[in-house]
């Protein structure tokens, strides 16, 4: 039996010599913007529509779309507003299409579609994630959105909790050691994973902005069952 | 006191996000050029030309130098060795000038030159790099050679031990993810570093190729103080 190959690339900027067709693409960007497209969805939100620059976002706007939008955590000035998973709220997105500019998610996602399937993983539907993965015995390519196209931690210990997750299926392997880094890291932080959190450097840009009420809620583990998936221009439910 | 800054960069194509004029830049690729690098000037060696590509270094050779080359770690039918430490015996390479060409690393030492200073790290002189670096008291950044532009566990363990090193003067500090990650990662093989080593992807391409003699002798600390330096177009001892 083939083994099917879980593989986590730590930056999009080496996507290219990760790319595989035929895997499933996990998107990570934990803090936060995964985490809160799977929060909009949780509350009801009927599509997303991830776009790369402002320009397209306000586009999006001036035609009466809701729109988030961020640049470096802070949420821009035409924007409704910007990627708290706390601005997601039932009252604000249930039933509606939004469209979503960030400053590393949405571009991790737009190369993710040269993959057989793009997925929204945050640790809010990590074990629904894992269960699919294995149900499909497909080839899967974590992705980490990182920080400007820059190694970050926060997106790593998902990559390595969700790795390791997929792994426990012997019809999974990995030679890959991005998967296997990750999966350290993850194992050295889980016993105290908001201690760990304290010192990465995003922790420090949201603390900042006094952006850093969202960390604990970013790391609970499976809230949900649902889980977004790219389809064409916009992110659904499977 | 302004700390000096202590970075990791886990890819040669994550380099651009890293590059720092002011920085001293230390290349490493453990298995097996930075090794073979720091054991050549051990043995004497007068200096190191790299090249990156194969077309470089078949120019050399036609000019009558001595020529070191491999790709995908199988040493070049027009080289006179490939990049095992133990072909750069002191019968070899003694007050010679030796064109070198690697997979990963000449590639990463002609990035690197954007920095302040350019060196080549290995285990084998970890102390000396160290202590190099706290003396100069200059911002350091961490070249991991990698595999083909993925990221690498055995680069960036050495990473790790490094940036450890030079952190423990009070006058650097970190606030780079991929400094810390690699700590981490350092810390949590360390104890068994042979045995984390052989579950790496660079130990099994060595195994099937039978060079995988050399990884224990790539591990060993301390062996020397030498550190190479890129003068120009080539490698001296500093």
């Amino acid at each position: 039996m083939e083994l099917k190959k879980v593989e986590v690339c730590v930056s999009p900027a080496l996507y290219p010599y990760y790319e595989n067709p035929e895997a499933i693409v996990v998107v990570t960007d934990v803090l936060r913007a995964s985490s809160a497209i799977v929060t909009a969805f949780m509350n009801g939100v009927e599509r997303i529509i991830p776009v790369g620059t402002l320009e397209e976002a306000k586009a999006y706007k001036e035609k009466g779309f809701m729109v988030a939008a961020e640049r470096d955590g802070l949420v821009r000035d035409f924007a409704d507003f910007g990627n708290s998973p706390y601005n997601f709220t039932p009252e604000r997105v249930a039933g509606k299409q939004i469209v979503y500019s960030t400053t590393n998610g949405t571009n991790a996602i737009h190369l993710a579609s040269s993959g057989s399937q793009v997925l929204i993983g945050a640790y809010l539907n990590l074990t629904a994630l894992a269960n699919y993965i294995r149900q499909e015995k497909k080839d899967v390519l974590i992705l980490c959105a990182g920080w400007k196209n820059k190694f970050n931690l926060e997106d790593t210990l998902f990559a390595g909790a969700l790795a390791q997750l997929v792994l426990e299926d012997d019809h999974f392997g990995s030679i890959c050691d991005g998967a296997l880094g990750s999966i350290d890291l993850y194992n050295a932080a889980k016993g105290d994973m908001m201690g760990y959190i304290s010192k990465v450097a995003q922790n420090g840009r949201l603390k900042k902005n006094n952006l850093d009420d969202v960390i604990g809620y970013c790391h609970e583990n499976d809230l949900t069952d649902l889980i977004p998936v790219l389809n064409g221009d916009h992110l659904l439910v499977l």
